[in-house]
């Protein structure tokens, strides 16, 4: 059976095209989500694409993912800055892990430099737009790929 | 039509008039909550009264309120000091944000006295308990008037 | 009538038994609601054991239990050090709390080392895994008898 | 006898007008002084406006305040910043004290988002240009109405 | 032949009674002991109790207990924030060892915050008054246990 | 001819007596004053007692004082934490300079620790109320003997 | 003609395969170069791969690749965290700019986390190994595209 | 006409020549103010020299050459460190500022490293002692040149 | 009977005129000591004068104090900066205490300049040298006046 | 013979003219040294005009000036808030140092506030473009006049 | 007569051996006495060597030593890190001194990087086992040859 | 085959001699060469000596130490405390390494204090002058040893 990723967006990535165009893009979370649903069936990998903006609910679908799923893929967007709770979850499951962000995080306000995330994550992939998201999962089809 | 501002109050504010009556005054909420629609009719607006203890639930009012409000009126409370999900929403809409504090943030602990609210809003009124509300729905109406 | 004691526990504690037992033990959240209804029953009193991964869920919890309980005993969890929202809930109510926590939070990353919950409570019990929860439900009993 | 009012205006804000009009607006103090007796005739007090850039000279009119004015509404500007001896001035005299600023001093440098002043004042008001003296005024009146 | 454990007291805990009682209480270090050495008969084992002054004869302690000992009931008292050489005592014995302190250090000085015992310590219980030495007891009791 | 001291007295001092009384004590500044004048006479020299709000004043008697007299004796008060240009002042003359502070400023707030004056002076006494200037009187009168 | 990338390698970089395996894999630069050749020429692209353990070369071959190159893919290794230089050598070219790390930095020591480097680029990638130079020439191809 | 400058000088610079002649000189400001004129009548220019102690002073002076100089070359002292009223002062004017100071502040106590008037200069100068106005006063005249 | 008073000397003050005596002078421990008896005498008190390089024999001293003298004139010297053992007892007794240092610990290394001893203390005295001790012993016996 | 004056560029000071315009103008390095050379021969000196992106290049020729040259202007760029060797070679030599910057670093980022050069400099001229360098060579000349 | 050199050791240095192996070694402090003796010999002077878990105790032996002793190796263990008692004390003392660790302190954590011994020392050897002690004592004997 | 140690020698330590003399001594880089092959013999082993003032050259000296050199000895002086390459490479070899330093580096400037060196080293000497790297050579023969 083909490999499933677990897609995780955090808060605010639901007014993707109308939030800040000038940071985040025109495109909206929709076209994120054909766009990855896309490039996963090339892959040869499917992808179950999610949004919320409660932290626990985050941490909930990341909790499930270390059953249901071989990867996870998480733009946790403003909680990247302020959840442990969602860093703890990250390190309760074993799957690969790759962090994403849609601007460089390290061109802006200082707070946004810091990552819970980054420490269990594999990898992180930031500023490169939609496109991050593509590589993102072009990464994890190899780190799930049989060696 | 008359312009409708959305006022969204944080985390504990359903506690008024039990929790620390020392800091925030022997007012309830619901008593709050008759205050602003009672000043808003003599300025001729509406108001759209909410509180809410997750912040996720909070993030979503603010994203709509973009569409369906004129305005917003925000006491995040505790997530004031911790929410950069509440301000990347605040900074997702385009509708005039004013900030507003029953007690004195200045005059508490040190970790009260920072805010992720204030830099994404028009301004800020602290310290006046419940009649700060209402100079708040003042400003916006001032903000909203026709120039 | 006997004594209820709430037992409020936060994020990713349904996980325990699998998430890094190296740290948090085997065991799991229900055998941990187990020890505590045993626990309790020697002492006289009983508990309502819940868990939740939302921070909101969690101050509703301890909103009420101002009410409906004579004490609580806290393990928040990830959310123990970003929490400004529980500290003002716990700060709400007048109730004895005690703080709980499964691993020695003093020997893990700087950040653990911090909490908002400390100050709002009467006394900390910190790493001694699932008897902790014994030892702090002894504390209460202690606590709640007549003087 | 009508309440009496001094209004303390501090350094640079006799530049109104010409001054970063980006920042301050286009008023000048004048029109601001007039806006303000305007608004404390309509709230059956008096208002002593008055403006200085000698960090003394505030200290002085502070003092003596105590004894001949019923109120103080004061916008410290610069010396907002610096100034312990505005503070000690503020916390030698009994009457209400609120702190007013043009701007919203939390979207611009770190170094102006510490106040001597609020620590020393009822409540804050910044951000909302001259109407934030109005408010001001308002809620001076308020906190001087018999109970 | 039964467990003896050692409790080591730190500087001041000799005033117990006259030091600050709003803080510490009333009871005296005779008191704490006679409750201590009660406690220990229903639990089996033997308690050693000692208090001092001078951090060098609490380090000698330490290193004996190595030897004589099957585990260290510790209160620091001031030197739990200043001194390394107990900490590196605690690390050079093997057997466990549990912190207590009688108030609630987190409610009190930043300086007290921090603790050198806590992280050579298994657990750490604190602010429970003299009851805490009975739990503590209790936990080692539990932790001496043939498994 | 007699040694003449000046002694130099900060912003808010004039307020003696009646500024919070808890803290400065009952004296006002003419009893402080006579006081000073008396314990002069005692001990053979003369003093020449000031008081200012600003501290550009408060630099140019400074500046003087290396000219018209033999000694300092400074009580800066809120500009103590904040002058640059008085600790410059000081440094440019050579007379023997004393600070005196009537309350323990180490008692107090974080920033009212730290002295401009005290790198500037001999010695500093404080917390002794107004006793502290006759003890600083007659320590200026032991450094002014002939030796 | 096609576009063509400079791969800028920094110091230690040509120690791979040798040094800290664990940390850095076991592939040599060699093969990481034929790994990057091999990936633009699928990409349409040629690549200029260059390492240099000297500050300045860098800096130079930086310089020159505004006018030879279209793009920049960076590792500048242990500079990353100290150099200024690079920092403005990349500033001074209007060339598109990729940072690459092999292993994810912000899980190492603390210094690692900063980086000169990102605030000059349009994105950054970490924590994938040689892969992530695969990735990172695909992101280029992909800004380098006609629209 | 000829081009006018303010030349501004802060507290304790009436003092050269006999303060700390060891880092400013044995130059009275006089001669400085001489040195100033002589150095004008070359360029074409004239000058106005003056020099307060009270940063209200200075303050105003700054505001009035907004109007009736062309250019302002500030030492603002001891102010520089510590004064955010200069700064605002030297903001709301826009003529070109010039920072001079007769030492190498750099040199000196941690505290003299930071300026609040450099950011609003177009310039510094520092280190070059009484030269060091000549050459400000030649940047001044460059920079008013018909361009 | 005439009130005693207990002088606690810290660490290397028996090291007096031979230790680095152009910080401390040339006066020996026991000139010092015949100093403070001498003046005790004339003040109609007596003084109990010791020193001990042991923080724990410090720490027993000041605690019997409490019992047998009405006063503590304490220089803790190097413990002054680091012992919140000698702290702790010092809160623990009631008698008034005042604090002495020879030297003027502000002109010294930034790790004297913060004191464990003057939150405790009634009142400070610094860098007058032996003739500080007299005065403190002139400010305890005033302190002990009936009133 | 004439004096002779090394004047040291760093990194990146080649780019002039194209990189950053808006920062650094629209001059070349070429113009520079043309400019250089010209207000040399006014003065009745040469100059040693060289650049170099390499550190340690730079503190050669540093090095070599002490026997070569009779002063060292520099502008060391991005070393100059990075480079302790070229503090180091400053400090190894004897001869008058002078600093420039073209831009004002005061107004960039943080990081860029700090120089090592500072401290080993006679003085520092910043801000005022090419014509800084003009300066720096008259104050140069001036300090090498026999006096 | 032969140089004397104390050779003094903190707290815990009596558990070598068996005190974590890992870091310190497997010889006791017997072997280490052993060793230095055996070295002096060799080196023709004599050593005293001694242990103290006291930091008052090790106080005393260093002031001694200024008198009884040519030279003194210490190994504050502990103390380094915490003791300005031991750093007045060597400060006090003329005779050389070398500051000796078994173990790499820089290697271990954050707190221990930091030695008030190092300062008042001539030169540390650190990390180099008991053949550090030799090489200190090497070093001692060298400085105290007759030059 | 005898063993062979690289000793590395950073910036300006080809200035030896000349530069600042009361800190480094008067040999010269040359004497310090003879002095280490002069000891070398002594030991049976053999040195290779060398100084750069390029981070990239002591960078590349190292990386080949692993291959042709049994340890290596470095004097990095400047880029000690500045070089994260320097650091790397030293981790990315796996002779034993020590670091040496002339002068006691933590008696000087803060910024000198800290060591990227010392965490890659198996041990540190300095303060000692030129018989710091006869002591450095027998420790190396010692760790060099056959065991």
């Amino acid at each position: 059976m083909a490999n499933r990723v677990l897609i995780v967006n955090g808060p605010n990535l639901n007014m993707l095209g109308s939030r800040e165009p000038e940071i985040y893009g025109k495109e909206t979370l929709a076209d994120l989500q054909a766009l990855c649903e896309k490039t996963a069936k090339t892959l040869g990998i499917s992808v179950d694409f999610r949004q919320s903006n409660t932290e626990g609910e985050l941490v909930g679908w990341i909790q499930e993912a270390g059953k249901a799923h071989q990867g996870i893929l998480i733009n946790a967007a403003a909680y990247t800055h302020t959840s442990v709770a969602i860093m703890d979850a990250l390190l309760s499951v074993s799957v690969p892990i790759i962090e994403v962000h849609l601007s460089n995080i390290f061109k802006r306000e200082e707070f946004r430099h810091h990552s819970y995330v980054s420490p269990a994550a594999k990898g992180v992939i930031c500023g490169l737009g939609a496109h991050g998201y593509v590589l993102a999962l072009e990464a994890m089809a190899k780190l799930l790929e049989p060696r």
